[in-house]
């Protein structure tokens, strides 16, 4: 199944969300209207479609559901802005990235004025709740963000360590998608809780399956280098699992204990542990894993009242762990 | 008179401001905590008053600006980490900076930290009118720091280019510092409007000063080191004027016109430009127009109730003028 038959149900209102962004990019700035115009083209559109499938269950007002579908896409790219900043990524969804074009300084200036603009939709909701959910997102990925260049490199990480990281970085957002949205279409407070939960594991399937994919995938589905994560130090399960079943002579733990090591090394030993994953049983086993938080993730939504987001959530669990790019 | 003379009326909100900084720093993460210990001691504290003082002349509820004058001396904070990640810069207020010390990588998470827990305090204000002032403001100074970067090293600027920066970056926050004070205050919205005034024409002044300041203070005064807005090729209204004054064989036309310099012979275009400037009549100059902007910004306050606080925002805008440091 598709994307876009996922979405069906919601087709009219992301047609929205798009028209809100393209509004972001009208400034009075010629150069910033250019990096906005760049920035905030492309993108899954996941979560937000995420805040308007699930404001369907109840009694929503569409604009509301729209301005915050818009801030939530706004907050993740403005994440993603500053991650390639960070990690000195020159490739994203297959195009040079801000900080590649732009240089650093931008990319930072750029992530700032989106997550203020993101802000500004947030407030433009008019609800105290949905409004303060969203800085304590921004706060939760930072933290996970900082927690994540605190454990760069650090081979005695433990599974705990990895799930708490994605679920700061990645489930936070999924899981502020879908209360925003169940919040704003006035659902009771047990609904409003069944859909953050599908959101957050749905984030974290999401996550998982993503950090399979910087394995298995290629540069060309993902729009970036495969290997990227173990560039950067990070460890992520399928190379938690590759430390654990290889302890002898595993191309991980000589890249994380010495990096000093030169480029090529450093290439030949991420290129080792790619070709050691994918010939084991390793990425199996965490598909499985993420498929057990896609199944937890739909497990309560039977509860719900009949709207034909359901079915759209459903598929949209399944998409994930089934998505190879 | 001393800035703490000048704070009297509001001396216990503001330890009380203090106090609430300190909660921010208790979280239960030690690196995080180390950071935010770190950077949230120091500083003048100058936004945070304004918005007490305001405060001061309506009905306020002092939870509320305390709230309100601590989510904007985050927003300040975290403003301060990016630009000194991106101007790699390595003191400020007489320590190491944040990038410095801990890495560029986590200057931008931190910054980014502290803009989410900036706007949680604001949002718990339940003031939607301040909530989106705040994101707004964000915005602002954001442009205002892009545009700064697209303009550097451009000697075609006109005054124009110099206030309308100076504006948003800083000028923006002071404005937002007293109007959320009065909003706060339930003030009718002529007072707010005149308070707001007040708070930009203050910012403009505070600006011009620090930038003279960059010329004529010494790096133990500062925190800093003197002559970095040439370092980073920021034409200040000193140097603009250095421009017009001296077109021959000026040593800021040269250092912009050729960025490929040895670091020495840039070195020395900076020493000439400062030595040039403190011998000139610009300095006398530049602090009259900041004090222009400074009774501009006191011109309609006798137009507002008696309060203590008129008085301390009528001797903070001498203040600003006077200040060395």
């Amino acid at each position: 199944m598709e994307l876009s038959q996922i979405y069906a149900p919601v087709q009219e209102d992301l047609a929205k969300v798009e028209s809100q962004l393209r509004s972001v990019c009208q400034v009075d700035f010629p150069r910033l209207a250019e990096l906005l115009s760049y920035i905030l083209s492309g993108g899954k559109g996941i979560r937000p479609a995420l805040t308007l499938l699930v404001g369907k269950f109840y009694r929503y007002d569409i604009e509301r559901l729209v301005l915050m579908a818009t801030a939530i896409e706004l907050l993740h790219t403005a994440t993603l802005v500053h991650d390639d900043a960070i990690d000195n990524s020159s490739t994203r969804r297959g195009r040079p990235t801000i900080n590649y074009l732009w240089g650093e300084d931008r990319a930072v200036l750029l992530g700032d004025y989106l997550f203020a603009k993101a802000g500004e939709f947030a407030t433009a909701t008019g609800n105290l709740r949905v409004i303060m959910l969203f800085s304590q997102t921004l706060r939760t990925i930072s933290s996970g963000e900082l927690a994540q260049t605190f454990d760069a490199f650090n081979r005695e990480q433990t599974r705990d360590h990895y799930f708490e990281r994605i679920s700061c970085k990645t489930a936070s957002l999924f899981a502020t998608a879908t209360e925003s949205g169940a919040t704003l279409s006035q659902a009771p407070e047990a609904s409003i809780e069944i859909l953050r939960e599908y959101g957050y594991n749905l984030g974290i399937a999401f996550q998982i399956v993503d950090d399979i994919l910087d394995f298995v995938g290629t540069e060309k589905e993902m729009g970036k280098p495969i290997g990227s994560d173990l560039v950067q130090g990070t460890l992520t399960l399928p190379a938690m699992l590759l430390l654990e079943r290889y302890p002898k002579d595993n191309p991980v733990a000589k890249l994380f204990r010495n990096r000093g090591m030169p480029e090529a090394e450093k290439q030949e030993k991420i290129r080792q542990a790619i070709e050691l994953v994918r010939g084991s049983p390793i990425v199996k086993e965490c598909f499985a894993v993420a498929a057990d938080y896609s199944a937890k993730a739909c497990s309560r939504l039977n509860l719900l009242p009949d709207s034909p987001s359901c079915q759209a959530l459903k598929d949209l669990a399944d998409l994930v762990i089934n998505r190879r790019k």
